[in-house]
């Protein structure tokens, strides 16, 4: 099952069922109003917007052209975006850019922070930029957003309240984290809203490419049109989205709606080295401050600037068979007024 | 106007007005049937509920007894909930009881932090512990819920965006701190479910203990019934709630329903040091990690222990006539499964 949340009167848009395909829709509104209305009633929301998703296969109900670029994300705003960072060699590398020794335990202790979850950017919308001296980069992301989750939950219940699969832009402005960092109170400023796929979609959606804890596809990501990234996210996940949602659970309960990040997808070399760019034949990155620490430790200086106005980013993730699974982000970087 | 969130079906409650004397309650259906309804159309539904709490008053509607045991939190959850340390004494002071320095540039640039806002507690449900070992603290506050903030929003532009007044208890696990600090992440452990007054109220409740920036009243804070801090909100707020609302709009906007916290409410003795303890003639502590860093600073050892099962903390502020603005958080530590 696909679902998008369509842009609507209402800051939540409307939630609809969208066709495997991403080509058609039809609007759940008889069942849940919007994502996070199906997701506090879960139980009751979900086999009913599974048949209702059955019917629209069928085409056995009225539909109509789903585009991509009329979706919000899922979740138009959340109670809870939480952002692991799963891809311990992401974290390594970004912090060797910084000149920052990485502790031992982040090997062990999952990192992850509370992001701001009030204003999510739709999928196509633009990147606003006020100063491009911030920084500006994307994170290819993968998602999920959880049912409700107990306190001290196991991994396996943690595994068991994963609803919905999706991919996020985690928007940061890398200038202004290594001042936050130091307050050792998290992101606040440099991390901007984020955004998410067009759709986001059960797990059983992804066939065998998930195995109820990684999904094992390339995340593909496009800079200005040309290919930048395709890491495999199944690849070098230190910490699955069940240790990510345990984690999180240890002292506090999840609210139905959490959204759990992975942190950006991120592979070493086969050697275990800093994966290369793409067009030097590796998977390359799903983020500038990769790539940007490449260039350090290869070639001595930066070579890649931060996004300037104008640059378009892109973020996707297609099955075995080619077919777009949740649709792309696709952003622009705009500049805007403060 | 004061508004309460009452248990009801949903997660939600029901939004309803409550008389300023807190004695009695009318719903608010037919204006928003929650909070958060109404702030997503406040410029609507404020005067609508403003005159529904006119007529509440003159007793020309049909109302019932408000308790406040029945009243969750105003936003049962919120989309958002950043909370400031604008009571540079208390950073100070806690970090001096872990023997770390803290940065003169406190002083000028706010701590801030991103709260988990799904799950608040309702003010008189229970502080569930799982382990003592945590070190389990309460920590009293103020906190506005604002308007929607544009990016880049001016000091005026938040002032402007404050909508309701309430009070906090930030529940905070001590011992999971310094761990989580290190990593620079922020708090996800440390800090699970926080809780807020019985009601929220709009500013001109306040009367002149609000000067539009800040709340002049002492924050009555009990323990196991006995004082154990009387605060003046009012004193030592180094940045205060416009500066940090333009503080965490600096690079997006910020939802309507967001919650900003002020921080522990903290006073410096009137010789510049902590302040010291009400049964020595202070005006006492918002959280038992001051008092236990007093103990440290002039007995050489900590006395006081962390909450434990059964401990009461009760948080109130009352108006210079002696009623209770907010109504009381009033907490029992209960032991918890997990």
């Amino acid at each position: 099952m696909k679902l998008a949340s369509l842009k609507a009167e209402g800051r939540d848009g409307s939630l609809a069922v969208v066709s495997r395909d991403l080509t058609r829709a039809t609007l759940a509104r008889a069942i849940a109003p919007t994502l996070q209305h199906a997701l506090d009633n879960w139980s009751d929301a979900e086999p009913r917007l599974r048949a209702l998703a059955a019917e629209l296969e069928l085409r056995a109900i009225p539909d109509f052209r789903f585009h991509e670029h009329d979706a919000l994300s899922p979740l138009p705003r959340a109670y809870q975006w939480l952002d692991g960072s799963a891809y311990v060699n992401h974290v390594e590398l970004v912090r060797k850019a910084r000149g920052a020794e990485m502790p031992e335990r982040f090997w062990t202790d999952p990192l992850m922070y509370q992001g701001g979850s009030d204003s999510f950017l739709a999928p196509r919308a633009p990147m606003p930029l006020a100063n491009e001296a911030w920084g500006l980069d994307f994170e290819g992301e993968v998602a999920v957003i959880t049912g409700d989750v107990a306190t001290g939950a196991s991994a396996a219940a943690a595994k068991s309240a994963i609803a919905l699969v999706m991919l996020a832009n985690d928007v940061s402005l890398r200038n202004l984290i290594p001042d936050e960092l130091a307050k050792g109170f998290g992101f606040v400023q440099s991390k901007p809203s984020s955004a998410f796929s067009p759709v986001a979609v059960t797990p059983d959606e992804l066939g065998p490419a998930w195995d109820g804890r990684r999904v094992h596809l390339p995340l593909l990501v496009s800079l200005n049109g040309r290919p930048f990234g395709l890491a495999d996210a199944g690849l070098d996940m230190t910490f699955d989205f069940p240790a990510l949602i345990a984690h999180a659970a240890k002292t506090r309960p999840l609210c139905a709606g959490t959204i759990i990040g992975s942190g950006t997808v991120s592979n070493r070399d086969a050697k275990g080295g800093p994966g290369r760019p793409v067009g030097q034949g590796g998977r390359g990155y799903s983020c500038l401050a990769e790539l940007r620490t490449f260039e350090i430790l290869t070639e001595g200086a930066v070579k890649t600037p931060f996004l300037r106005s104008g640059d378009c980013v892109r973020i996707e993730m297609k099955d075995f068979d080619g077919q777009s699974i949740f649709g792309a982000i696709e952003q622009t970087v705009h500049p805007s007024a403060s």
